[in-house]
């Protein structure tokens, strides 16, 4: 089917790509001309504006904006609103905060356009691999806009099949799943980054238990130097851990089992913090997710005005000076 | 090879059929005859004392114990180490304290019996998936249990190489490793089920925050009756979060998205608190890791001294009384 | 000097009777007027109508609400919005959401009424004790106000003077302060209910470790009987973590050191909350304040959905099934 | 009545000044002879050998070793054991483990040699505040070195009377107890460490909270610049969270408001670890009090690999390239 894409960035070219490699037509639009013009190379119809890009597509308009979360995002959706017929389609493919969704598809209501969030996880493998999307829409959209996901999708693949399974509806096993109505794409997609912050942190504590049993601090004989390539690599074999981010490990380790060309500053993006807003908001205790969430945040900051206190109380009641770093 | 085995439950029975199923000699014993009785029908050679385990092996010999760690492993090789002659090998392939391996092969060092630590991961897929396993052992001693190893591992299988990975020795590759001396098995063992716990605790404070979507408590148009079968699903395909504890999560879901029939009084075993010594002994910041064993502790009781405490403080300041349960 | 008050419960009814006390004239008004009777009784101006209340009162005015925060608060302001005259000034001495303070404050600009927000700490025991206020207003308004809040705190006491401490203005001495602009009162006292919790769940743990002790599942010589309203009474002279907290403890525990008649269903406030939304916006690692707040959360919970989980994924790796609880 | 010192730091001589003071007789040894030299001038009796300090103290002796945990004073205690009698006491007033305390009395009940361990808290305020002391000792011991402990304490002070207290023995108001048999002492003192790091940790994080709030990332109206001395001071007065460790808060930011001196490497001692391993051991949930210490231990780490593994995973799903720090 047509398709407007806007941002043509590493997931919204890609998504581009692996549409067009399949049979679709793609309308492409990015404020960069130099990124309009390679992916009209590849076979998209080139626009340079948001308004040619709606007087290029067919009524009713899918249009997916893969732009950054927040104001990149909201300004070029308020832009769509203006230029887009009753029961066009904005689809948000971003990172964008459930509950923005669930006001702009209020907003939109009144004109009659239809608004979708997709949560797509892959990364920069999805081109290759498929992407895992979890869409938010009314029921009627999300069919509508079927065979852009079905196609997007990674498919069954060579995977397992779950024992047990009996769904009528076998999308969730081709890669893409209905969430529920708008916002619930991005929620469930939000968790999904709140939990890989989880996962992530807990394979690094525990490689850095690993790390660390090589210490001189420690007796002698109960000193290993482990080599952490080959326990990641042997996990990935018939163990409990076993899992993408594992693999994912044992490559970055193969290459380079120190790590030492990495800072050890490490970014978070909103869905791992609003996760945690949701757990406070629903009265869960997310303390794994949390502390994940924590350990990046201190991960980025050196001598922090907490741990200056803590050393100003020491030097308060006991008269210690704390050891230089 | 010839192996004695003692233990015959479900790990100790299942690894001695994978060995018999791939050619080698198994002497089994188990404090239960009829156990013992049903393997020798499957093949093994039976003793009733472990007198007999050891006279039915030619020298040096092989003795595999895959007992409960702790008394009921340590008696028995206590016992092994007056029957046993220098050479010999002792094999603990239960959940042992890598400490009490290192302090076990001083122990046997002067009559020249052997040790060695296996630390096992695959649970009940073992028989059929094979097992991963690290050893700690000295070099020599892991070429000679090699045979054994190689069978019991999974095998390359049909994973994806790691790419760049270039290691001359492929047996990680196989599911195998020599993770260094004595203790060092299971010592990258207790380290694998620290970080087990703390992937289980991500996944499900994830799916509660889910879950807990519906709760009437929030404003109806945030509320999503969501699909949790259908989304550990789709998450198996293309997702940053796929994992084998993700596709048992999704066959737990498939039969029985409630879960009601769980009580939620979640067992720990001593490698998840080992490794939060090991991270207290090393000074490596664990918070995900002793948060997850932590979540184990509360699921299991209710109504805490510490609880208790904070409605007596709340009643001491505030005059708050706690809304009942 | 004179104050209209909104809301005569626990809080309201003693700040009122402590102002009257000391010399200050009080119209008083709450929904129920039995509770604006008996108020009246001693000496304060009763009134049954907010518009009784505005007509009561001298311009400028200032109005004192101290209601549960939320609906109840905006309502009551909206209707004064429409009542007072500029220059006038709300006071809110609730628990808001410093972030409501400052849309307040903007949405009632354009009429010139001014908005003052008081975070009051002290609980039950502020009559006697006074009360410790962290004031957010525009400084002309705090002065304006100064004889309140001068009446209200504790004064100097006999507290030791902090060492060189050698500030101008005294008031944080005498139990109150000027915090900021609109909205840092109420800041300043969400991170002191933040603290609270942090202090408070560390008590817990410490004596749940202490009590647990005893527990017949250590061996004898290593159980310890401890009498807890001792240990928390020594603590209380010349310790580290002596503590006003630690004083409640005390008293709590001389009384009954079971506490058996407590549930162990802790409430939380918005505060708590608010503290860790703020942490995750301002990027500050909290796990302290974080882990606080998720045990009450987990106090008022049993069998989990997340607990559920991590038992559905043990029975599916290991084929456990957990012991009864 | 007399007492032998050994230790004559910082701790152990203003332990012996105060028993001068309150008309002790105090035996002196320390390893530095001038600082035997020092307290000889304030009327204690120096000796030069552990030899020389047995042969000065009459039987049954009481001697008092306040050096460091661990080797100094175990080796201590093992010369000590050969030079004493039977019926004489070693009491162990440092920050000893207190299996350790448990192994060291069954290892001398042979000989008849008494054991007492006291756990001290007071800090370099304990020569004009008091000690807080919890003493584990068999009950008979316990009395005879009452007279110590006595004139160590702080005394019932000015505090204000716990109200329901009504026990019999008044020591723990005034500021020691018998907290059991030997192990006890510590066993309390190492939980009042826990607790005193995660009550540090709570205010830590708290006012970087506060003190974050003025950041230019911040939206201009809700930045505050708080005057942190300010809210320590006022906290003090009436808050739910005045404490000591607040006074001492307040007199550190009194001095230098933004603790720019402190470079924020935090060391811990055993007992923080101590109680964690404890919370292990005993099932006890402690997410609090292992936060607090393992934000200690992240304190003085920088770039740690846990950090950069999270750094090479998100590099190997998203191509992301950390920002620089």
């Amino acid at each position: 089917m047509q398709l407007g894409m806007i941002g043509l960035g590493r997931m919204g070219g890609n998504i581009a790509r692996r549409l067009m490699n399949r049979g679709h037509e793609i309308v492409a639009y990015d404020r960069s001309s130099e990124t309009v013009a390679a992916l009209t190379q590849e076979g998209a119809t080139g626009v340079d504006t948001l308004e040619g890009l709606v007087a290029s597509l067919q009524a009713p308009r899918a249009v997916w904006v893969m732009l950054p979360a927040g104001e990149a995002t909201e300004s070029t959706i308020d832009t769509l609103a203006k230029l887009l017929d009753a029961d066009d389609v904005i689809i948000d493919g971003g990172n964008t905060f459930y509950k923005d969704d669930i006001r702009r598809a209020q907003a939109l209501k009144p004109q009659g356009i239809h608004y979708a969030d997709v949560g797509t996880s892959g990364g920069v493998w999805g081109l290759e691999r498929g992407y895992c999307m979890m869409v938010g829409a009314e029921r009627a959209i999300f069919e509508r806009l079927d065979p852009l996901f079905d196609d997007l999708a990674p498919g069954y693949g060579d995977l397992e099949r779950t024992r047990g399974r009996n769904a009528p509806d076998d999308r969730a096993e081709r890669g893409y799943i209905h969430a529920g109505p708008v916002g619930a794409g991005h929620y469930v997609k939000m968790v999904h980054n709140g939990i890989e912050y989880g996962l992530m942190q807990a394979y690094a504590e525990g490689f850095e238990l690993m790390q660390s049993k090589s210490s001189s601090a420690l007796p002698e004989d109960q000193r290993f130097e482990l080599n952490l390539a080959d326990v990641a690599e042997v996990w990935r074999r018939g163990s409990v851990v076993s899992s993408w981010l594992l693999d994912l490990t044992a490559q970055a380790l193969a290459g380079d089992s120190r790590l030492d060309h990495y800072t050890g500053a490490v970014a978070d993006s909103g869905e791992g913090r609003w996760t945690i807003d949701a757990a406070v908001e629903q009265g869960v205790a997310a303390p794994v997710l949390a502390n994940a969430l924590f350990a990046r945040f201190s991960s980025r900051k050196e001598n922090t005005y907490a741990n200056r206190l803590l050393s100003a109380m020491r030097f308060g009641f006991g008269g210690h000076v704390e050891p230089p770093k």
